[in-house]
């Protein structure tokens, strides 16, 4: 048997418990632990329990602070940034959130920074509670330098992923996230871990020639999706998560971070907007649904976040398969 | 002589008196001619005089508002909207940038929805004010629906521009503005225009098939940059600049528009937001300029805009070459 069958409750246990036996206090185990559970949960594994070492790797280190007691600081009226006190990432989210829904929904559109947090998460685990409130949001966060940028030779920007959510009343929002390289890192360090090839075009060798070998890929950097486009995208989240906020660029990150594994510390960018308050309060929502009705009408199409939410409803029934080496690594810790 | 030389006054008066002899009122022609001009003279020829048949015939068919007086709306503290009185964008975002500039400036963030315009222009022409003005700034818009969904086989997004824009002091800011189309439409009816060769995976023909046949392309439908990341982007702006607003979305404009050449009713949605109140006013722009300096340290690395600016400065000394043949059509008009 090569995998073990846990419940999502009994994964947020065993993530909360070793977190707390290395460092954290209730709260941020807490907060980490629901982010794993969740991602476990929606079916993306490379978040999931695999990413617990990382947590682990950086608590020992102590370059993060497990006891860490992330505050907000109103600096505009629409503007609300929250030091993260240098925890992780998820307790300093908690600690914006209510902030930020509430400042969206007077303002009309309001932003959250973050900064001097370790960002180690799914950026979708973070805002479906944003658009669950009703509010259209977007994130973006960078990490240390894995993409090149078009053109050029040397990784700069961090995989630099960008997500957005709509609110779609009590079912729940779309939501897409994605990195800015043509696959996630944590892709490449799932295909690593479980054999797998990659596809032409998503990486480059430690010597900048292409390859299809998760670990040369590791190594080496990772190409932007889409050309020059999907380079812009990955610059502005180096502008918006660092630069706009007074935070590290992926570059920055890179020198301070003692790489024991866990995520640097850097920033993260948020904003959301109140659809209520933008000109059409009664026709925003149907709206939306009829574009989403087009998408999915047509067969191969499909909105962004489904399969998340299918395996979300199968794993509350059913649990979660979880491979037993990344479970005995786990025990381990 | 295959081409006319003209200074970039030339152009602007040119496509004045062209706008004002078709309809417009000063205020409309004058604000139309701006950003053709300035299309021009930054070598984007697709957005250029090129187009001015384009809004010509809108004029001529009755659909647009030569005489549009486009008037503002505070929605919220920081929500400002534009109704542009069914006239074409450009004089409604005039009407909207210093109410835009002066509530990021206050609240820190703040949103200019746009709705009842026809838009016909490159998103760049319309942010570089307001990042000049000292404001981050991002802005899109959709259009007919030339673009097909990923996975699926019908067009649904518009070219769906989405532009960003950074301000650099007094230098020029950095601005990209890029189609969710691997190339924008514009760059395909220019190829029509020159008898070029599109290049793979750019487009398909009506049946579907793939072609490289600028013609065929245009009969048939685009495909999204980065696949399943830029239809997500896409989407995103169907969202924004659509239900968001309380505007049409793509599938929408196209049901109504007369489909004479020119553009459809549609919106537009722009944020901006002022690095000065995000936490670190003595250093955001040194951080930003350290991003730019790396990326253009590298070989075959370059900023987004940097084309353009060049053009600007070679126009604004020596003008633009315009084809014989674009210059006889708009004699003709």
């Amino acid at each position: 048997m090569n995998e073990v069958q846990l419940t999502i409750d009994e994964i947020k246990s065993i993530a909360r418990d070793c977190l707390e036996g290395h460092g954290c206090n209730a709260a941020n185990a807490d907060a980490v632990a629901e982010i794993i559970a969740m991602a476990e949960g929606d079916g993306c594994h490379s978040h999931g329990l695999m990413r617990l070492g990382g947590y682990v790797a950086a608590l020992k280190s102590g370059k993060v602070n497990g006891l860490a007691e992330p505050f907000t600081q109103q600096l505009a009226p629409a503007v609300i940034r929250v030091n993260g006190d240098s925890g992780f990432a998820p307790l300093a989210l908690k600690c914006g959130r209510q902030p930020l829904i509430d400042a969206a929904k007077t303002n009309g559109i309001a932003a959250l920074p973050l900064v001097n947090i370790h960002h180690f998460a799914a950026l979708w685990t973070e805002i479906e509670p944003v658009a669950s409130a009703g509010l259209c949001v977007m994130a973006c966060t960078s990490y240390k330098p894995v993409v090149i940028p078009a053109g050029g030779s040397k990784p700069l920007y961090g995989t630099n992923p960008f997500a957005f959510g709509w609110p779609r009343g009590s079912s729940p929002p779309m939501i897409f996230d994605q990195a800015s390289s043509v696959v996630a890192r944590g892709e490449v360090m799932l295909a690593a871990r479980e054999g797998h090839s990659l596809a032409a075009g998503v990486g480059v060798d430690a010597d900048g020639n292409p390859s299809t070998d998760p670990d040369e890929v590791l190594k080496g950097a990772l190409l932007a999706f889409g050309g020059h486009k999907g380079s812009s995208i990955a610059m502005m989240v180096e502008l918006l998560a660092g630069a706009l906020i007074g935070e590290s660029l992926s570059v920055e990150a890179a020198v301070r971070d003692n790489n024991d594994g866990g995520p640097p510390q850097g920033g993260e960018f948020m904003l959301a907007m109140n659809p209520e308050l933008f000109g059409d309060a009664q026709g925003w929502n149907a709206r939306a649904e009829r574009l989403f009705e087009e998408i999915v009408a047509q067969d191969g199409a499909r909105l962004p976040g489904d399969r998340r939410y299918r395996c979300r409803r199968e794993a509350s029934e059913n649990g979660v398969r979880i491979s037993r080496s990344v479970y005995n690594k786990i025990l381990e810790l």
